[in-house]
């Protein structure tokens, strides 16, 4: 799979992104660890118990060494990737956009229905930052007025749109990935939120 | 199933208080979907996972949509059902009832014994509105002296009860159901809380 | 199984230590009783879950009794234990300890690689603290610099590893559980912090 590759290096980003998110004075190096792993790992893990598969890193252990390595590399030299910190938004952006795709088609590929497989493609890309949070006793995305997971939900569409009627993957995937790093990426540019009449305001 | 009706309005219920007790300045359109989602369809897929069943809302999208209906309704309407809030707690507490004696039953017909029922079923009448709480960063139930999850174990208790004495499905249910109701329609009219005696004083 | 019996303790012994741990004024007896059982049981269940095997209580019950029974007597004779908590620190010390171990030996049972059964002998020791601080709105463990985490997974691999190597059970599981008991020991008795090289100073 060519996509091996991107996604070991998404569960990378991913660990870095998240154990930069939570970093602060008093972060030893074995909770980091394990915020990044469950950062990079959690979105995916979600997914595989509730369409009951078998837990992808329970099948290859590289996902969690790239989540090791990833998260050990924001410890120590966190002040490198802090000073290119909006360019690590960007990876964020790819790497959320890849996992959301791969795993709404390994949920198509299990038989589950269109609208399924974007729950579960959302779930995946904003399920191991959500866990992060909880666990960090941070404020989850839920409640922030950033465009984080609108892109996903929407670029997660496109896909499983295209895929029920244009059956190459590589075409769908490519759309897919493309329009929600796009989107994202306008709205890490613009510092986008949603606008104010999604929004309450009482 | 005459009860698939009453089971989709209930998921609507639920994701409709669901919105409402999060609802604050800055919520955005997206984040509501979400948290009502989360609290209508959470604590059933807890128990499916747990029990090993597929997840119900794979199985049968509806639950979604009325989920999504519910939280958008909560969403767009919300000054409506906030002028019946209290009219709203008494829906609520008919949607736990029939969520938790429908758990307690499907997790006996799964041949568990009936102890395993009674907490299967309770983890399924509070565990949305749990994994809500945490997401949104409020306080649990389970630190509130409130008295909502009492009248769930009682009556889910009851239903248990019966099932094992009394074959019949009608019989037990109406019993389990109103036990729960009743129980908990009585403590939101009188603003119960858990007696002193049941509660740490320091 | 001579080991069940130091399950049974071991889940009890967590009940205690995870209700005193979120005891305050205003916690209420189910509440206890709920906050109990997660701390006793959420590890054990996701390790499970994630293995897709039978979850542990489900199969026998008295893990749930012994967890009832634990968070009772924590909530109604708490000042008894409050004056022994550095005593029972260190028999919730034993108690992470056989149930890691137990873990990890499960894993590697269900045939899944050394890395892994490390990786689940952890989430089995900490998850069920994890999830009650979560639920009950403390900060976990993973942001604090307490050496909880790091006995357990120096003891789970030292565990691991003698099994890789040496095939008999009592001499690796002996070595493990002694390995977590003794480090994590030490470090309550010294009041022990991650070493400040290892900890964020920003």
């Amino acid at each position: 799979m060519r996509y091996y590759v991107f996604e070991l290096a998404g569960t990378a980003i991913f660990a870095i992104t998240g154990v930069l998110a939570v970093a602060r004075r008093g972060l030893d190096v074995l909770g980091a660890v394990m915020l990044g792993l469950v950062t990079a790992l959690g979105g995916g893990t979600l997914r595989d118990v509730i369409i009951r598969g078998p837990v992808f890193w329970l099948e290859d252990f590289n996902y969690v060494w790239a989540g090791i390595v990833g998260a050990l590399a924001a410890f120590w030299i966190g002040w490198f990737f802090r000073s290119t910190y909006r360019g690590l938004l960007y990876l964020d952006a790819a790497g959320a956009a890849i996992f959301t795709v791969i795993a709404a088609n390994k949920v198509l590929a299990y038989g589950l229905s269109a609208p399924t497989a974007v729950v579960l493609g959302v779930i995946t890309g904003i399920g191991g930052g959500l866990i992060r949070d909880v666990l960090a006793g941070r404020p989850t995305l839920l409640m922030s007025r950033d465009i984080y997971a609108t892109p996903i939900l929407f670029g997660c569409s496109v896909f499983v749109l295209c895929r029920s009627y244009v059956p190459e993957f590589a075409y769908a995937s490519t759309l897919g990935i493309a329009a929600i790093f796009i989107f994202r990426a306008i709205a890490i540019h613009r510092h986008l939120q949603m606008p104010v009449w999604l929004t309450l305001r009482e």
